[in-house]
């Protein structure tokens, strides 16, 4: 039976250490805030939404939601943009993805304040993570990950971590950040051969495709820490991750459930964002 | 015996297929042109000027050459990079690094418009790399693996490729590079445990590391093709590789050798992106 890596206590350390910061903050008149801009009603962005506001009550950031129709014209949006980018009361901002057709992704994250990028959307953000470097701020996600990693005191240092996606949202920073940690770091997809063989030498395994129950007993070891970062329906309605748990917990030494896994940390760490871009914007 | 990858082929072949998009530029009054930065002589940094201003020849790309003191303060720098920013006839620029101490690197990053960086200095590059995207430009010695491997009909797809270092002027980008190729990456370093057995698993072996001859017999297998990106200078005074030229040669299924390897190929594609810049100022 494995050790089962619940993210509510790594949330729960995490809100607790922003805290200080967020009380020295307010001593110097800040109150760190948090604009969420969400495009209609999408299940998977108001879910979300719900639980980024109920954490940023706990770490006490204060959040201000651009509730705005799905089929908004992108002049619109870029001015909602600019809105935020002006306000310096905001610190923060979360754009739910993927945007709708007709809005250019691309420029919308162009001319979003970088200070202001706390989910790694901009360039600025993204050559961070590439670099290893904290100019700016990673995807939520992938950070959440790393960070139940560090909570439970997975050894990183040259253990070999296998990341199965490679998508810009999560397997690719999260690589990175795994190779800021001195692990050993390969990287599948879709495309790579025997994906089960290169799984199961890994220490570390970090699934991140969005395929439900993808990882089976035979890409694990006795001694493989798992993260889940998947999160699928199952043909049952219910939710489920990319790992087969109930057969892989058995064989495994440690592993992230889905829910109550990475979903747990992701918007501990969205708060934790907002509060160093706060502290930044005063330097 | 290993097929042995020469990069003049490569170089050639490149600088042939440049000749009509500079004549086109041309026939527009567009001379493209690259500004080398230097500051001081050292001899690395003049071998490589050589070699560029040669091959720039070659492309009929124009070289304008800023020599400037090893010490030059960093406001006068920042003034030289402003200058070229600001000339119009001037395409992409290339600044030799690592800059000495009391130089701000990243300070000169941040200022170089990120449309005249030829060689992935700039965090808009760097996310572009990251991102598998063609925003900005990779740098040099990165494209030079990926081009030799494609130059040869190297099948990546699929693959397992190896990466030995993880600079961010070769390691990082070229297994980026490669999984944009939809080759299976792992990225190892100095703390990888047990890299030869790592690294024997590869069809595909990146050696970035710069380091004298450590590839060794236990790194490889008889399907493998190797790139060696090292330059170092041996016991004797020789130029060598990363790579024990000798005894894997006999074992690979084919290998560059150093120097007439990656070293060659690299000023062609600092050309390539020379071109590539002009164009791209004219949209």
């Amino acid at each position: 039976m494995a050790q089962v890596l619940l993210g509510k206590e790594v949330a729960d350390v995490l809100t607790e250490e922003l805290a200080d910061r967020v009380a020295k903050l307010k001593t110097k008149g800040v109150e760190p805030s948090l604009a969420i801009v969400r495009l209609g009603d999408e299940p998977d962005d108001l879910s979300y939404e719900r639980g980024a506001i109920n954490r940023a009550a706990k770490a006490a950031v204060k959040v201000k939601v651009y509730e705005l129709p799905r089929d908004l014209p992108q002049e619109d949006l870029e001015q909602v943009i600019q809105e935020i980018n002006q306000d310096d009361s905001l610190h923060g901002c979360l754009i739910f993805r993927p945007l709708p057709p007709q809005i250019n992704e691309k420029k919308i994250a162009a001319l979003l304040a970088p200070g202001k990028d706390i989910d790694g959307f901009t360039d600025g953000s993204l050559a961070g993570v590439f670099k290893g470097e904290p100019s700016g701020f990673a995807p939520c996600t992938a950070e959440a990950a790393i960070a139940i990693l560090k909570h439970y005191h997975v050894n990183l240092s040259g253990a070999r971590a296998v990341v199965l996606g490679r998508s810009l949202v999560i397997g690719k920073p999260v690589a990175m950040m795994l190779l800021q940690e001195n692990a050993t770091v390969t990287i599948c997809h879709s495309r790579t051969k025997d994906i089960a063989k290169t799984a199961k030498e890994a220490d570390v395994l970090i699934a991140a495709v969005g395929q439900a129950k993808m990882v089976t007993p035979e890409f694990c070891n006795s001694g493989q820490v798992i993260i889940d970062v998947g999160i699928n329906v199952d043909e049952e309605g219910k939710l489920t991750g990319d790992v087969d748990y109930d057969s892989v917990e058995v064989l495994v030494k440690a592993i992230t459930p889905v829910p109550r896994g990475v979903g747990s940390v992701t918007t501990s760490i969205l708060m934790k964002h907002v509060v160093e871009a706060a502290e930044r914007a005063m330097d």
